[in-house]
């Protein structure tokens, strides 16, 4: 009685895409058959990598009648555009991270999705990573009592990779605390219940080649009382992956002694064409294809390091498991290793689609994430705390699989 | 033309005391010439210690004239009182962290010791530390540009060790924002330049049977732009020595094994008096002398995972050294491991009196740090900013030995 495979148009044939595509590749409960990119080799190389159909516009993806559901990865700015037109015509959607650029725009894509009687989601986001996942589990068991602070620290090169213009300007999205604050807030409201009350941040933009945020501090409060502190710097020489055993971001063993490749790389670039080129090098249809997606994957995804202290323990979600420091003893729940990497996403998806369970990272989800990151820019700039309204819990759900 | 060692007597034989007595002892510098305590056992063994002179009262000690200078180690609540009894007797003083409760105390103890013309030093605090004063100077070389941000992490068992029933009130000084907050914000501070603008934090007081601060979360805003994260859980099981190769607060080698200590100990008290007397166990002259004072010391002191990120590297100061993070290689600044613990607090002292060299760690400087302890507290009650006025900067030194 398995359901039939659920047909999934693509938007956006990028990076995002390429992250995901060896998921969608092997995930047995997924076809793809359709895509839509403006690059014409990026339409050819998915045509040729699947038995599917490619369009050049996302309005002519969504009026395929054979596409049920469209994973809209696209950069940020067309997010609300294609996902209303994804509703217009009456497609289930997974929306890439930042849901979108402003909480109108998510209100909006929600109200279009509610209209269209169709489940929207928002991801991935590396909440969805099973390490935390389990994490969140152990808190709900209540052995461990009450969560009281969580600690989230990452240190990474992101700011040096290579961008897009668009990237490196905030008003248009740029910068991490769009790209990776939501991903580390999302997993800090996973672990705090969701319900956040309050924040405070200060940004940092220190390289006026890249006039972005690319750090933040902040200090995030919860219903309740538990509060958890959050550490981001995208323009890292140390690399947080140290403490996560030199597992990367998705799992793959990290070369320690790569130290420093992404500013050397970026600095054999003079133009923003150039660095835009860069980043086209590898990109789907540009050098990357179905064939050369696979990693070789051994742990699960992460975020970089996590803590969450409750009453009776801490909690650390790591790369092989939850390391689980407990009044009096100190062990690793292990998590068995990822056969299909990042596969909790489409499996949160298809629980939604073929079996009406209500996902964690609907739009409500993704919405009060963006209120938090919206508002740690709003409170660097204002020098206060900037209260949340329009904050939401956990689904009940059974225990994950 | 070696200067004659200082002459120093001691006020308070308790832990504090304890801690620097390795340094006191073997420090070529100082001779202990004098103490006191209340409690017998106490002044006994430090008579039979050291050829010296004991007394019951911190007045009569001040009132030797063979005493150059009084290092106070009595409880935070007495440090007023027993500076301005030095002062009036024209002793200098190294007066324990945290200097006191209010900075109306503080501004008592500057304006008596000012008046006295002797020199006034707080600490020991962890800033002392070689390898924070080491980054310190790596800042200061220019080599890797401005600072932007500074992270400090540190979980340990503070408030699951035995104390004393107003270690436990915050009103008397208890918690760890006096206690602990006072070395993490000192370090931030020497790194940061000192002169803070503003803080906000969040305190968590989780334990009712503990009722005082055991954990905060915090941001700290500098003038001209960086800016500090802190992290401080007490009631850890975590243990952040973890991140500094599992060397302990004093240098010592840490044994992971031990897993849990201080809660198991902690279990088989009943009552604040039995868990005083447990604390005394560990006390000198009941149970521990100069005999069984000294540290395997294998390395240099350290307060946690520190990271201040430049413009140009991440430095990481670690018990070997400074771990550079440069934007082409990466290496450890390494420093000579420590012959005499903890001298840097006595070196400073010392260069003061005898070479009428400028403290960093002068009163003033210590008023600022506690103008941001008692800042995070405000701010936790009142959940907003608290600005800052009191802060200096450090004194033009040159490097340091
Ligand atoms: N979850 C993650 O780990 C992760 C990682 C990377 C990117 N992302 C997200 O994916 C989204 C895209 O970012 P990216 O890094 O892949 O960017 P990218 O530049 O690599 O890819 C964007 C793709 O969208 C295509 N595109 C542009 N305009 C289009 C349009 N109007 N219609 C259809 N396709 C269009 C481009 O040709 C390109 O192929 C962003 O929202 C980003 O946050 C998520
Ligand atoms: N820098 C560090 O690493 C460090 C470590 C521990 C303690 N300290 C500081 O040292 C100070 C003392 O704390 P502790 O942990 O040693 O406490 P403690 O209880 O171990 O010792 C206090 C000592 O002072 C004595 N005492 C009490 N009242 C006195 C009085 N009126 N006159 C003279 N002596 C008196 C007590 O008998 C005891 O011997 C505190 O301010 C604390 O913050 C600093």
């Amino acid at each position: 009685m398995t359901p039939p495979p659920l047909r999934l148009g693509i938007a956006g044939l990028g990076r995002g895409f390429m992250l995901l595509l060896p998921t969608l590749a092997a995930h047995p409960g997924i076809r793809l058959v359709a895509a839509a990119d403006p690059r014409e080799e990026a339409r050819r190389q998915f045509a040729s990598d699947f038995d599917a159909v490619t369009y050049a516009d996302v309005a002519e993806l969504c009026a395929n009648p054979d596409v049920e559901a469209v994973y809209v990865a696209t950069p940020h700015q067309f997010h609300r555009e294609h996902v209303e037109l994804a509703a217009a015509h009456g497609k289930h959607v997974l929306v890439e991270k930042p849901m979108a650029l402003s909480l109108e725009d998510c209100r909006a894509m929600i109200a279009a999705m509610r209209q269209a009687g169709r489940w929207l989601m928002v991801g991935h986001s590396h909440s969805f990573d099973t390490p935390y996942l389990r994490t969140r589990e152990l808190i709900d068991s209540g052995e461990f009592g009450a969560v009281r602070m969580i600690h989230a620290l990452n240190f990474t090169d992101f700011l040096y990779r290579p961008r897009r213009p668009e990237e490196l300007d905030t008003s248009r999205g740029g910068g991490v605390v769009f790209s990776q604050a939501a991903h580390q807030v999302d997993i800090v409201r996973l672990l705090g219940g969701g319900r956040a009350s309050s924040v405070r941040a200060i940004t940092g933009s220190w390289d006026a080649a890249r006039p972005t945020e690319g750090a933040y501090g902040a200090l995030l409060s919860f219903e309740g009382g538990p509060f958890a502190t959050m550490t981001y710097s995208g323009f890292a020489h140390f690399d947080s992956d140290e403490f996560c055993g030199w597992s990367g971001e998705l799992g793959q063993p990290r070369d320690p002694s790569q130290y420093g490749h992404a500013r050397r790389r970026l600095a054999q670039v003079q133009t923003p064409e150039e660095e835009a080129a860069l980043k086209n090098t590898r990109t789907y249809g540009a050098g990357l294809s179905l064939a050369n997606s696979r990693l070789e994957e051994i742990t699960h995804n992460h975020f970089g390091f996590v803590v969450v202290a409750c009453d009776h323990a801490d909690l650390r979600p790591s790369p092989q498991g939850v390391q689980v420091y407990a009044d009096t003893r100190r062990y690793l729940e292990a998590l068995a290793p990822p056969t299909i990497p990042r596969r909790e996403v489409l499996d949160e998806l298809i629980d939604a689609v073929r079996h009406g369970r209500a996902p964690i990272h609907s739009g409500e989800w993704g919405l009060a994430t963006m209120e938090v990151c919206l508002g740690m820019l709003e409170s660097a700039a204002t020098r206060r705390d900037v209260v949340l309204s329009q904050q939401v819990g956990l689904p009940h759900r059974a225990a994950l699989r």
